[in-house]
C-alpha cells in the first residue's frame, strides 16, 4: 500500500511538472507570435513609410500591400500541407475534444507546427484577424503533447509517461493547455482558468482549476519575463495589454448607455454569427468540389480588399492638428466634428519614427504614440490611420486611451462599419487567425462612438463606453460570460469598471441568445462533430433509450475465435468501437461439438458480460495473446452458484477470481496501458498465420472493462444523454430485464 | 411540443427570477449584519470612552467588558433554543448539503434566524470571530429558503414553485445563496462565483456559473447601495473593504521573502487545524453528557479572557507622537524600535471622537482615522490600541494601510501571537462564529510584521506583506486557492497584487496539505458526515464493489402487499431509503394460491426493475393509492416477448406500455412533486383500516424510477465512487449478471 501511494505521489507531482511545462511552452510560444508579428510590422509599416514621406502614395500602398499578399497567401499556401484543421481559430476542435469527440488530425504535432507557422503569417497580412483562437488551439496541442510525448510521426513512446496515457489525463492536460493559451494570449491568468472553466472545457474538476491556474500564471509570467525582463509586473503585458487610467470613473446614470450599448453587442454579435454560419456554408458549398487552390485565391483577393480599403480610409481622412486633440473635450469636439470625412488629399511628409510605436511596448502611453502621422505634416497626424494603417494591437490600445479626443465621430462611425465587415468576411478564409480582437475592435470603436456623441451633451469618458463596447459586441458573438468579464477587468487591470462590463455581458449575451447559439455552437454543428451540449436537445427529451440505440450491435464472446475478432475489426458495417463482451451459457450437449471439435452453444442467449475497446482488440491480437483451445466459461453463477457469494473479480490486469481467468503472462497492465499510446499496423500486416486465425481463440475476460455502465431498455433518453454528458462515455451498452445485450448507445445516437 | 418549451423558459427564467431575489436578500441581511455590528461596535466604544477620557481605566475596562459579555452570552443562549447546527460558520453543513448530505435542520428558516441573530450579537462581542463563515451558511439557507418557499413549521405549499420541488434546484439555489453570500460580504462577486464553484459545491454547471454571478452581483450591489446609496462604486464597499494605493510596486526580488510568508502561511495554518482539531475534540467528549449551560459558561469564560487580553495588550502599550507615524520610513524605525513594549502607564486624555473611525464608511483613509488616541494626550496615539481595542474590520484597514510607520515591531509580534491564540480557542465555541476575518487578521498583522522587519535594511512597503500574510494564512487554514486569491484581488481593487497573493497562497496551500487537510475537512469528518471527496480513499482503491455492499437489501416486488410495504417503512432495521423493486416471475402452479386467494410465486428469482423512494412510498400510502386484487405482472419479455421489440415505457407518470400498468388517475405527476415538498404525518396517524392493509396491494410500477443507474457485481469500488460522486446518486442497487438484486450501496458505504 506504501508504494502504491507513492506512486500516486509521483504522479500527481508529475502532473505539476507537465503543467509547468504547458506554461512556459506555451508562454515561449506567445512570445515567439507576439515577437515575430512586432517584427514584420515594424518592417512593413517602416518599408512604406519610407515612401510615404516621399509622399508617393501608391508606390507606398504597392509595398504595404505586396507586404502583406506575401504574408496572407503564404499563411494560406501552409494550411494545404498540414490540412484543413489547422485553418480558422480551432476553438471549435477544442470544445470538441473536450466534449469527447475524436477529431483527427486536432491534436497532432503537424496541425501544432501549421498553425502556428500560418497564424504569426497571417496576423502579419494586415487582415483582421487575431492571434486568441488559434492560441487556444496551440495552447490545447501543446498540453496534448507534453502531457504524453509520443509521436505517430517520430514513433517515439517515452517510458515515463505511460501513465499519463489515458484519456481523462490527456483531456485535463488539453484544457490546460487551452486556458494557458488564452492566459498567455491576454495576459490573463484568472481568465483563462474560467475559459478553460466555462467555454473548453466539458470536464473539469477542482484539481485540474488549481492545476490549471497554474499553468496560467506560468504562462503569463514567462510571456512577460520574456518580453520585458524582471522590471515589468505581471500584467504589465500579455500579447495584449491597455492601460486605463483609473482617474474618472462613471456614473450610475451612465449605466444606462451601458445596457444600451449591451443590447447593440448583443444584436451586432448575433448579426455577426448569423452572417458568418451563411458565408461558411456558402464557402463549403462553393469550394466542395473545387480545387484547392482556389481557397488561396479567396485569400489573396481578400487581402485586396482589406488592404485597398484600409488604406483609402487612411488617405482619404484630412489631417488633424494634435493641439485639437489635447483641447478640452467640449470645445475640441465642436471644432473638429465639422470635419467630415470629406474627400481631400492635402496631407504630407513626416512619419517614420512615429511606427516607433509598435517596438514601444511598455504599458505607458507615451502622448507621442498617440498619433500617427501618415501623410499629415508635422504638428498634424491622420486620426484614421490610427485606426486602419496600424497593428490591430495598437489601434485598440488607442481606441482605449483616455484622451477623449482623438477621434472625431465620423471616423469611428466609417470605421466600426468597415471593420464589422471586413471581420465578417476575413473570418472562415483558409489560414489560422481568431475572432476575438477583430470583435473587441469593432466593439470598442462602436462604444468610443457612443460614448463620443453622448460626450457632445454630458460630460462622459468615451474610453469607458469603448471598453464596454469591446465586451459586449465579444459577448455578442462568442457568448461567453464570466470568463470574458475576467479577462476584460485583467485587461485594463482594475476592478473600479467591473460592473459596466458584466452588465453590458449579461445584457448582450441574453439579447444574443434570443436569435441564435454562438458562433462555436454554429461552427461545430456545421463541422458535423457530435457535441453534447450540457442539456440535451428539447425535442427529444420524451424519447426512452430505445428509440435512439443501435440494435445492430456487434458483440463477442467471452472466449472468442481470432477469425471472428478480425472479422469484426475489418468490417466496416458497424460504427461502434467499443464491442459488448457476452457470456456463452453451458452446452445443450456435451457430446456435441462444431466443425473445430469445440463444444456448441445456444446462440440466442447473449448475457452482459463486460466490454473491450476495438485497440484493445487490436493490441490482443498483435501480442498474439491467444489461446489454443477454448476454456469452458466457468462462471460460478451458471453453475449453479449463490448470488450472495462474494467474488473477488477486478478490473483487467488485478487476479480474478471471476470465471478463473488470469490474464496470460505475455499481456500486463503495463504492456497494455503502454500499447494503447501506439500505432498498430493493420490486420493484414501482422503476420497472422491462417493457422491461428482459424484454429485459434482469444480469452477477453482478463481484458474487458466489467465496470461499466449499462443502461437498461427502460431508460430515458435525457437520463442517457445525462450520464453521457457528466461522466464523458463513449460506449452504453443497453440490456433488457434479463441481462441481454439488445443495442447499444454511443454519442451520435445521442443527436 | 410548443407547450414544453413555453414551460422550460418559463422554468428557466423562474430561476433568474428567484437567483435576483437570493441576490437582494443576501444583499439585504449583509447589510442588516453590517450595519447592526457598527451600531453596537459604536456604542460600546462610546460608552467606555467616557470613561477612558476621565482616565478612569478600570471602570471603562467594565463597561466594554460588560457589554461584551452581554453580547457574547446572549449569542450563545440563542443557540440553544435553536439547535447546535447554528452555532460554528455552517461551512461544513453547506459543503455536506451541497455534496449530498442531508442534514437534519441545517437548512431550516428556525436555524436562519438563529444564526442570524446569533452573528450580530457574536460580532459585536469583542470576541475575535468573523460573519464571512456564517453568512455563507446564511446565504445558503436563503438560497435554498426561496427556492422553494415552504416551511414545514408554517405548513405552506405554494404552487408555483413546485417545478423547483426537486433535488437538483434546491441545490443549485443554495450554491447560489452560498455564493452570494461570500460576494456580499467580501464585495467580491467573482470571488463569491468561485467559492461556491471551489469549495462550497460539489456539483457545478456551466447555467449555474452564469445565475450565480448574476446572485453575486446583485448580493453586492444590494448591500453597496444601501449602505452608501447610489454615489459609490460597486467595489466601494462590501461589508469588508481596503484601499490600498497602486503607487508603490514591488520588487520581483520581494518575491523571496513573499513565499517565505506562504512557508509561514502554510505552517501556521496546519497547525492551526491541528489545534482546531483536538480542542474540538476535546470539547466534544468534555461536554458530551454535561449541561448545555456549561457550553454558555464557557462563552463567558472566553469573553472575560479575550476582553481582559486585549484591554491589558492596549493599556501596556506606550503612547507613540503621530509625527513618528509620519515620518519618513527609514528614519522613524530606527527611532520607534527603541520603543519596545514596556511596562508603562503614562497615557492619558482625549479619543472619543477617534472611535468615529468605525463610521466612517468611506473607502478613503482619513489620517485621522488611521489613530486610535485610547489614554493618549493630543497628538499622541495608542498603536496597540487600534488593533486591538478597535473593530476587527477597522485593524484590519490599518494594517493594510500604506502609512509605513503606525505599528511598531514589537506590538506586531505581540498581537500576532496574541490574535493567533484566540481566534484558536475561540473558534467552535456555541455561537456562529467565522474564521476568515480572525485569520486575515493574524496573517495580515504577521505579514505586516515581516514587511517591517525587512523594512529595517531594503526600502519596502509593508502594506503589501500584510496583504500577502492574510491570504497565506487563510489558505494555510481553509486551503482554498483560485477563489481566496480572488477575493483577496477584489478587495485590493487592482490586480497589481495579484502575483505575490497567488504565490503565497500557492506555497501556502502546498506546505499546508503536506501536514493535514483543510479545517473544514476535519469539521466534517469530526460531525460524522458522509461526505465524499472527489476522489475516492486510497486505502480502498482495490476493493470491489461487492466488499462495500449491503447484502442485507430489502426489496419489494412490483405489486406489492400494504402490508409489507408499511412493515418495510416501519422498520428500523435497514440503512436505505431507496428500495430496488424486483419482478415476480410468471406462477409456476396457476391452480396454487395464497392464504389472500393470490398466485404464488418463486420467491427466489429477484430480477431488478426500478427503485422507488421511501418518501414516494408514504406518499403512496397517504393517497391510499391501492388496488383491490394483484394484477399479473404482464411484461412481455418474461411472456415470452422478443427483446429487440421497442417498448414505450417512460419514466414515472407518463402513459406506459411497460407491464401494462399506467398511474392511478388519483396520483398524478403533480400530485407526487407536490407531496414530495409535504411532510406528511407518521404512518400510524394516517388512519389505515386493518382492512386496506391486510388485503389491498400498491402497484409500483408506475411510480418507481426505471432510469436509475444499476451497477454490476463486478464493478470495482473506485468505479462506485466516481460514479457517485459526478453523478451525485445516494442508492445503487447492485445486480448479478442474471440481474438478480444481491446488494444495494449508499453514500456510507463508500467511506
Amino acid at each position: 500500500r506504501r508504494t502504491s501511494k507513492l506512486n500516486h505521489m509521483l504522479k500527481t507531482f508529475g502532473k505539476w511538472i507537465i503543467c509547468f511545462m504547458i506554461g512556459v511552452l506555451v508562454g515561449i510560444t506567445a512570445y515567439l507570435v507576439k515577437q515575430s508579428v512586432e517584427f514584420v510590422n515594424e518592417f512593413k509599416f517602416d518599408q512604406s513609410g519610407k515612401y510615404l514621406e516621399d509622399e508617393r502614395k501608391f508606390i507606398a500602398f504597392l509595398v504595404y500591400y505586396s507586404i502583406n499578399i506575401l504574408f496572407g497567401v503564404s499563411a494560406s499556401l501552409v494550411i494545404i500541407p498540414v490540412g484543413q484543421i489547422a485553418s480558422g481559430s480551432g476553438i471549435p476542435e477544442v470544445k470538441g475534444y473536450l466534449n469527447g469527440i475524436r477529431i483527427p488530425q486536432s491534436m497532432n504535432v503537424k496541425t501544432l507546427v501549421g498553425k502556428l507557422v500560418s497564424l504569426i503569417l497571417a496576423y502579419s497580412s494586415g487582415l483582421i484577424l487575431g492571434p486568441e483562437g488559434p492560441m487556444i488551439h496551440i495552447g490545447s496541442m501543446l498540453g496534448g503533447a507534453i502531457g504524453q510525448v509520443k509521436s505517430k510521426t517520430l514513433k517515439w513512446y517515452p517510458k515515463v509517461l505511460w501513465k499519463y496515457h489515458n484519456d481523462r489525463d490527456r483531456r485535463d492536460f488539453i484544457s490546460t493547455g487551452a486556458a494557458a493559451g488564452v492566459a498567455a494570449a491576454f495576459g490573463a491568468p484568472i481568465g483563462g482558468v474560467l475559459f478553460g472553466f466555462e467555454e473548453a472545457s466539458s470536464f473539469w474538476s477542482r484539481q485540474l482549476t488549481w492545476r490549471t491556474f497554474f499553468a496560467c500564471l506560468i504562462a503569463t509570467f514567462t510571456t512577460n519575463i520574456i518580453l520585458q525582463g524582471f522590471d515589468m509586473q505581471l500584467h504589465d503585458y500579455g500579447v495584449l495589454k491597455f492601460g486605463l487610467s483609473n482617474k474618472y470613473l462613471y456614473k450610475y446614470s451612465e449605466l444606462i448607455p451601458f445596457a444600451l450599448i449591451g443590447v447593440a453587442g448583443g444584436l451586432f454579435g448575433a448579426l455577426f454569427v448569423n452572417l458568418n454560419a451563411h458565408l461558411s456554408q456558402w464557402r463549403s458549398k462553393f469550394f466542395a468540389n473545387k480545387k484547392i487552390y482556389l481557397r488561396v485565391l479567396e485569400v489573396f483577393i481578400l487581402i485586396t480588399i482589406t488592404s485597398t480599403i484600409l488604406y483609402c480610409c487612411a488617405a482619404f481622412t484630412p489631417c488633424r492638428s494634435k493641439t485639437q486633440a489635447n483641447g478640452s473635450q467640449t470645445n475640441s469636439l465642436d471644432t473638429s466634428s465639422s470635419s467630415i470625412l470629406s474627400s481631400s488629399g492635402d496631407n504630407s511628409k513626416n512619419s517614420t519614427k512615429l511606427f516607433k510605436l509598435l517596438n514601444n511596448a511598455s504599458g505607458e502611453d507615451k502622448q507621442e504614440d498617440k498619433f500617427i502621422a501618415f501623410f499629415c505634416e508635422q504638428g498634424e497626424y491622420n486620426q484614421m490611420a490610427g485606426l486602419s494603417f496600424n497593428s490591430l494591437d495598437a489601434a485598440l490600445r488607442l481606441l482605449f486611451s483616455t484622451s477623449t479626443d482623438i477621434f472625431t465621430i465620423p471616423t469611428l462611425a466609417v470605421f466600426s462599419l468597415i471593420s464589422f465587415i471586413l471581420t465578417t468576411i476575413t473570418s472562415g478564409l483558409m489560414l489560422a487567425s481568431g475572432l476575438f480582437i477583430p470583435m473587441m475592435l469593432v466593439g470598442a470603436t462602436f462604444g468610443r462612438l457612443v460614448g463620443q456623441v453622448i460626450a457632445l451633451f454630458v460630460s462622459v469618458d468615451p474610453c469607458i463606453y469603448a471598453l464596454v463596447g469591446a465586451s459586449a459586441m465579444m459577448a455578442g458573438f462568442s457568448r461567453m460570460t464570466i470568463s470574458l468579464a475576467i479577462i476584460m477587468v485583467e485587461l485594463t487591470e482594475g476592478t473600479q469598471y467591473m460592473l459596466p462590463v458584466i452588465l453590458s455581458v449579461m445584457i448582450a449575451k441574453w439579447v444574443g441568445d434570443f436569435f441564435n447559439e454562438s458562433i462555436y455552437e454554429h461552427l461545430i454543428e456545421q463541422k458535423c462533430y457530435p457535441f453534447l451540449q450540457s442539456q440535451p436537445p428539447k425535442s427529444m427529451i420524451k424519447l426512452g433509450v430505445v428509440d435512439i440505440m443501435k440494435t445492430e450491435v456487434v458483440t463477442l464472446h467471452e472466449v472468442e475465435r481470432v477469425s471472428k475478432v478480425i472479422e469484426v475489426l475489418k468490417s466496416e458495417q458497424h460504427f461502434h468501437n467499443g464491442f459488448p463482451v457476452i457470456e456463452r451459457p453451458r452446452p445443450l450437449d456435451p457430446n456435441r461439438k462444431d466443425a473445430y471439435g469445440n463444444l456448441e452453444y445456444y446462440e440466442d442467449e447473449t448475457t452482459y458480460s463486460g466490454l473491450i475497446l476495438r485497440n484493445q482488440l487490436i493490441c490482443l491480437l498483435y501480442y498474439r495473446i491467444f489461446c489454443h483451445e477454448q476454456p469452458l466459461p466457468q462462471n460460478p453463477r451458471l453453475l449453479g452458484g449463490n448470488s450472495n457469494r462474494r467474488y473477488n473479480q477486478r478490473r483487467f490486469g488485478r487476479p480474478t477470481e471471476y470465471g478463473y481467468a488470469p490474464a496470460d503472462p505475455r499481456m500486463t497492465y503495463e504492456l497494455m496501458t503502454q500499447s494503447l499510446a501506439r500505432h498498430f499496423p493493420p490486420i493484414d500486416k501482422m503476420n497472422l498465420k491462417k493457422e491461428e486465425i482459424e484454429t485459434m481463440y482469444i480469452d477477453l475476460r482478463p481484458y474487458m472493462n466489467l465496470s461499466t455502465i449499462v443502461a437498461n431498455e427502460t431508460y430515458s433518453y435525457s437520463e442517457t444523454y445525462s450520464i453521457f454528458r457528466t461522466i464523458g462515455l463513449r460506449h452504453l451498452p443497453v440490456v433488457n430485464k434479463k441481462n441481454e445485450v439488445v443495442g447499444i448507445v454511443t454519442r451520435k445516437d445521442l443527436l
